[in-house]
């Protein structure tokens, strides 16, 4: 028999009358005689809520503990759908990260999953059952319950659908992936077929509608994935496997981030161990550094740009305090009103000259750019947000996304 | 080095602040030298909460199911208690029921404790943490999470201390445990020490201060408890092995319940299967029958009198629409407005005459009563609900409560 992994997230889940909807879904897949393993979120604002607790006792709450306390959003969505589908005559069983096998190792918040021990989903699916698995979760070889991060349901949901050897359908509040975020180009198209890579790009570069690890694991074990809307038959978009020739056109999709702030730091004596000293800093509190530039010396002396997330201003400025200590002289400019705006396409492989209509376009409309990087199938520039709408009209007229 | 088990119930956890509050206790106590393993239970109004989401559901939501979902409750109390420890410089554990090594047998919703594998406890011990434990739940040889139903935390503390050989310390929302509910009495007198048997037979009439399998286990294990509460230092009541000789009084305590309604049967064809009949009926619904009694036959008719939990009403009734269609003549009459009112105390193994002292004080103030039942250490009678105030008031000046 053929099975499926099918994913809900948060929204989908996030009344019992959601819960219920989800509950007959399911049930009319069983019945065109696949069987099903779901992997679900915890409700709604649960997972907030659990976290806002936690504040109120530490600034800094103990990560082992807060994964114990995180982990419970997703029990009760299990529980609350395996009932659902019981009231409504369908075998279920629901089972928590550490029941479905699920082993993590690496930082509690963050882990990662080390293996998925599948025997006990499989003895259920074989007793006809609907499985029903708690994602963002899994057990550690100390026995403690982790976490999995942003995004972790998903990884739950692809790594299951490669360990079960079977697609894997993500259901969620957007109907698929579009060229452009619709929110920011109305007129997006949305795509039928996205490579894995293309997609990896876009997850990275904050699409918002897949985490990055999900797809590294589905690109790495083939996984088919199927995004679409929890509600209703709208298509969505498939993402596999897709060879260059088969698409014509250069550019995929492009990406727009506000969510990342701008360091400029001047007149730094020219020395290797000056600039990685910068950067040690910054990794050594975890930093997540994106876009870096540097200019070719000039008197001794180079410029440093770098974008990191705006959510770690504080660290960021304190570092920078650090640094100023040691390397008297330098200035330090600190932008956050700046966007990274990306295009993405596997045909840029073979198309040259991409990044070059782009600089055009941008003299064109005037729209000045402050850094530019580029990877084989992604081109990325920061911008002043004031720009940020016109550049995506011109890019997406250029290049018809 | 000693250990203690302290359980904290509902309303002693029921926010983020009375949480802080049970951790500096836990501190303070730890502080004096005494290795600390803490049980706490859902926080407030929780499983509550959790049941009526169920309830959405389904009228009959599966066991299992419901099992997975209530166990989060306590998993949520277990890691802030922890991460609140953490935060005031001590160091601690949260343990699952699972992971605390309680082992459990019997239906979900109310399992038994089989086993406690006590090692992982220790080994934390050992290491200089206090242990939080999630009470009210365990696992199952399947590995399904089950809880142990009414009082289930109770019976964790009171467990884990039987198999720490170490005391057990209930805090609690009532501050000891009195001759009489102090709601009902006001002049209750506070009991400095209880014996285990004494404490079992008012857990099983409701006082509603520990449940009966809690007192169960510590009489067998020989557990010293200590009740008190939860907030303050007011000195509670002591439970423990008593001889009837240190005690100078015949009565320790009263208690009084209005959770059951009797269902009378007139005119039953006097035959012991049409008697058994009635009572394997209820048997086979769960119906936890209480007091019963019977007359003698009269003309080959007797007259059976039962009490039965008012919750369960709509199925004694449905029961007895049965009965009725079996047993054509009988008259049946079912009692809502009674009251149970019941005296505890070692002392009447050796002194006879408190029932015939209490009957005389029932006819001196015309209080009628409608069953009596005895055990070795308890009387027992059923009244109409509107002699309560009265009959407590009237047996507690007799003996001195």
């Amino acid at each position: 028999m053929s099975i499926v992994v099918q994913k809900y997230g948060g929204t989908s889940v996030a009344t019992v009358e959601k819960i219920k909807y989800v509950a007959r879904r399911l049930i009319e897949r069983k019945k065109e005689g696949t069987d099903v393993v779901v992997v679900v979120s915890a409700m709604g604002k649960t997972t907030d809520k659990l976290i806002n607790m936690a504040k109120e006792i530490s600034n800094n709450p103990c990560r082992r503990e807060l994964d114990m306390l995180l982990s419970t959003g997703e029990q009760v969505s299990i529980s609350l759908l395996s009932m659902a589908l019981k009231e409504y005559g369908y075998d279920s069983v629901s089972l928590t990260g550490s029941q479905a096998g699920i082993k993590t190792r690496g930082y509690h918040l963050k882990a990662r999953i080390a293996d998925i021990k599948i025997e006990n989903i499989k003895k259920h699916l074989k007793e006809g059952k609907i499985v029903v698995v708690a994602g963002f979760q899994g057990v550690n070889e100390a026995g403690d319950i982790t976490t999995l991060g942003r995004g972790g349901s998903d990884t739950t949901a692809v790594a299951l659908a490669a360990k079960l050897n079977c697609p894997c359908e993500i259901y969620t509040d957007v109907d698929g992936v579009y060229s452009v975020d619709p929110r920011v180009y109305s007129k997006a198209r949305k795509l039928k077929n996205i490579s894995y890579e293309e997609m990896l790009e876009m997850a990275s570069l904050g699409a918002g509608i897949m985490e990055t690890r999900a797809m590294e694991i589905g690109k790495k074990y083939n996984v088919p994935i199927y995004i679409a809307k929890s509600e209703g038959n709208i298509e969505g978009t498939y993402i596999k496997e897709l060879s260059e020739e088969m698409e014509e056109k250069v550019i995929t999709g492009l990406t727009v981030s506000d969510d990342d702030l701008m360091v400029t730091i001047n007149n730094i004596p020219y020395n290797i161990q000056n600039i990685s000293g910068i950067f040690e800093e910054l990794a050594k509190k975890d930093i997540n550094i994106d876009m870096i530039s540097q200019t070719a010396a000039v008197d001794g002396f180079v410029n440093v740009s770098f974008t990191a997330p705006k959510l770690e201003k504080d660290i960021i400025t304190k570092i920078i305090e650090k640094i100023k200590k040691r390397l008297k002289g330098i200035e330090v400019k600190m932008e956050t009103d700046i966007t990274k705006i990306s295009v993405i396409g596997l045909g840029m492989r073979n198309q040259s000259g991409v990044a070059a209509r782009i600089f055009k376009i941008f003299a064109d409309h005037n729209i000045e750019f402050k850094q530019v990087t580029t990877s084989e199938i992604r081109i990325s520039y920061t911008i002043n947000t004031k720009d940020k709408q016109k550049a995506i009209l011109v890019i997406a007229n250029e290049f018809n996304l």
